[in-house]
């Protein structure tokens, strides 16, 4: 029997290639650098109160987060914080920006054995940073198309959709958050891929659900068995 | 007769709205906070260079342009500026992404007059910094998609009408930007009309040219009658 789906779209960081543990690394960075102003508890607590304060006009990606790491080290230091620490924040900043790309296990493989499929990433953060990461990674070729979004709702995807002229019966998306990579393209009719990462990052958790147009997987290898057995409940 | 022109794109900052006078009132203050390490010829020069050198890293738009501001004050007091004027930079960068959106005269009335074609934005800069520009301006109804992309060369035009299922022969660009909108859009067989602005981003200049699918005009009320002047020339 035939697969109705015709495009899989793929969630980038944490789903194709590690990200959220060099931005942890970052982190343990900023937090040292900062020790005598506070444990990297509460450093760490002071960073994600500015992210959340400044995410509705940043957005998410590494250079709001360097614009947030820098607010915060003024503020947690009562600006007694050295010019040489704020020019050591840029660099962590640019070492984001400069990321390696370590591919998760089975992903070229997968991304092979699915070629039949029109592939495409559905990724949010900054334009450029996001596009150079795609390119680092050697996998721009397997994609017919790189979509970079500022949110994931399901207002989002239904835009996307349109504009690829894909019915929402014919999408599924494989992701590393039931926040943004799953919930939202169920509520649309799609279907959804769940894939756990190691870490999540504090903004995207969300309580785990099942869903009859759900499936969840160890690995990403394990993505045409997935699909495969949407077919079988049909 | 019928125009052939399915498709009319428009680049936004300082083609729909003034931006650029905004962001040199902004670099005017930070040449101020700076006085002290040099001329604000001398501090502009430095800046510039900053953000050429990240640009490759950083992409367009205002969250690059803050952080490229902070590189350069500490690079040209050598580290000493204070913590306070790093504080009022990450402030200068804030207004930037809150900036008053004014629209350009006759802007309302053009993008009425013209609703029976399908309008887009095609635009560079920061993914959630334009969006939020264009949910500010009020436009946003006017168009059926938009299109915010980290570099506007003809590979990416290309890219862009094949994901619409646009003939260039049916695409229309008008912009302000010889180098980003009009030229690529002309490589690719495009049309393109030129609306000049009062200021140009020093990035953004290139000679002026004459091309026979290109019209120049003063002001963005004038675009009805470009359009009509393509149809005459068939």
């Amino acid at each position: 029997m035939e697969s109705n789906i015709e495009v899989i779209a793929f969630d980038a960081d944490d789903t194709l290639w590690s990200n959220e543990p060099f931005f942890k690394e970052i982190e343990r960075k900023f937090e040292a650098l900062l020790g005598s102003y506070g444990t990297p508890e509460s450093i760490s607590a002071e960073l994600y109160k500015t992210e959340m304060q400044n995410l509705e006009r940043y957005g998410y990606g590494a250079k709001g987060f360097t614009l947030s790491m820098i607010e915060t080290a003024i503020r947690v230091s009562h600006a007694q914080v050295t010019t040489k620490s704020i020019e050591e924040i840029l660099s962590l900043g640019k070492s984001l920006l400069d990321m390696p790309i370590k591919l998760l296990p089975g992903v070229e493989q997968t991304l092979q054995a699915l070629r039949a499929y029109r592939l495409i990433v559905v990724t949010k953060g900054d334009l450029t940073d996001q596009e150079r990461k795609l390119q680092r990674s050697g996998l721009e070729p397997c994609f017919a198309h790189i979509e970079i979004l500022s949110e994931k709702t399901g207002d989002d995807y239904r835009a996307l959709l349109d504009t690829l002229g894909v019915a929402p019966e014919r999408f599924v998306m494989v992701g590393n958050s039931l926040k943004s990579d799953i919930q939202p393209v169920l509520s649309i009719g799609g279907s959804a891929i769940y894939v756990p990462f190691e870490v999540m990052w504090k903004h995207e958790e969300v309580e785990e659900f099942s869903h009859p147009r759900m499936r969840t997987i160890d690995s990403i290898a394990d993505v045409p068995s997935a699909l495969r057995s949407f077919e079988a409940k049909k």
